[in-house]
């Protein structure tokens, strides 16, 4: 088993990794918000790329939430933003979610056709690790980065996943490099973290509870798993 | 002034960097050997992209040395291969060396555009170092990479210079990140580098020797720049 990070989006591309697990990982907040989902048992998520295929979608299945944002925002008429703690059991128990985000459903809807693809987070990232040793097959981490660009915190996220499971597998170049940075910065991870320009940004505009709370280690026990165009969480 | 990594050549783009400083960086080996062949006072280094480039140039300029490799070895004709010590005052003083390589000269002729464009390696980080200082401007450090790929040495070394610069600038998401990895990896920067692809496929055909070389820190008090098609030393 070997272990590779795409440190930005733009460097996984389907030919290399057909026969891969694919971990995604937006941990500002799209990955962190399905973890919270499935902890709270909702039945399904439909991550689609733009707000009109939201909309389209939910004109088909008119019982399902709409969940999003755009520049960090709830989208206009959506049931919910992208906050974490928005998914609450009373908001989300048993129903199906259409979520649309800026950077974490783009890099799930890109990466659909390696051969099992799965949505990490600092919350979720014990139960992760846990399938891909059950399931161990050559793994490529996939940081959803912000618009295209490196995003510090998904980086990070990946260097833990890759520091878990160096036991197990051969670790490339940027996942040695992930596990590194990775075991340097995690003694502080909440105050390195919040100098992020994500972190930043999301302060700026009030949201600064959501950084605290996607850093959170291994709180829920679920894996998000997408296929067939729906995010399902594997069987426990 | 703020500094930006581009962890993979592909990340560079002109129009975000037109006015920044752009630091080349390609340890194994093409920004190594340039150093080499600057502090043996080679006279100016062309770099061009591919070898019949690199043979038409020498057409109007018969005096000028062929150096470059493919697959990490000399070019069939060419005077000089890629290995840092090839690049003697013997072989190099006053010479005009046409350079091409797999990852360097590519990376260095595509940040042709930028402001002011520099090479830099563990064997003159310093002296980079200090001109940065010297000529304070945003700068973005270029990981030349391998084939397109994430290579561990070239971020590493990255992370050197930001760390270094880091009482004097402010360090992006990128930065901070290869910063954290360098300072992780730096008490055995040998040791953990030799496991990296680039190194062990140097070492495979018999270039191992290179590795060890490439990582000495600060041997050479050269600071090259790329301007108009040809790279010179920095007036110290």
């Amino acid at each position: 088993m070997q272990i590779n990070v795409c440190l930005t989006p733009g460097e996984y591309v389907i030919e290399q990794y057909r026969d891969w697990n694919a971990v995604v990982i937006d941990v500002f907040r799209a990955t962190s918000s399905m973890a919270a989902a499935f902890a709270n048992k909702c039945a399904t998520v439909i991550p689609v790329e733009t707000v009109e295929e939201a909309l389209q979608k939910k004109q088909t299945q008119p019982d399902a939430l709409l969940a999003g944002e755009r520049n960090a925002l709830k989208v206009n008429g959506f049931d919910l933003g992208n906050s974490p703690p928005e998914f609450t059991a009373d908001a989300v128990r048993d129903k199906t979610i259409i979520m649309s985000t800026t950077n974490g459903t783009v890099a799930l809807v890109k990466a659909a056709e390696s051969a099992a693809v799965y949505t990490a987070s600092f919350v979720n990232a014990a139960a992760v690790c846990r399938t891909l040793r059950e399931h161990s097959r050559d793994t490529v981490l996939i940081c959803a980065g912000r618009k295209g660009e490196f995003a510090l915190e998904d980086a990070l996220c990946a260097g833990l996943l890759a520091d878990r499971l160096a036991d197990l597998a051969a670790l490339s170049d940027s996942a040695q490099f992930a596990r590194s940075a990775y075991r340097e910065v995690s003694p502080q991870l909440l105050q390195r973290v919040s100098e992020s320009r994500h972190a930043r940004y999301l302060s700026e505009i009030g949201l600064g509870k959501d950084v605290a709370w996607c850093l959170q280690y291994d709180i829920f026990d679920v894996v998000p798993c997408f296929s067939k165009g729906k995010v399902r969480v594997v069987p426990g």
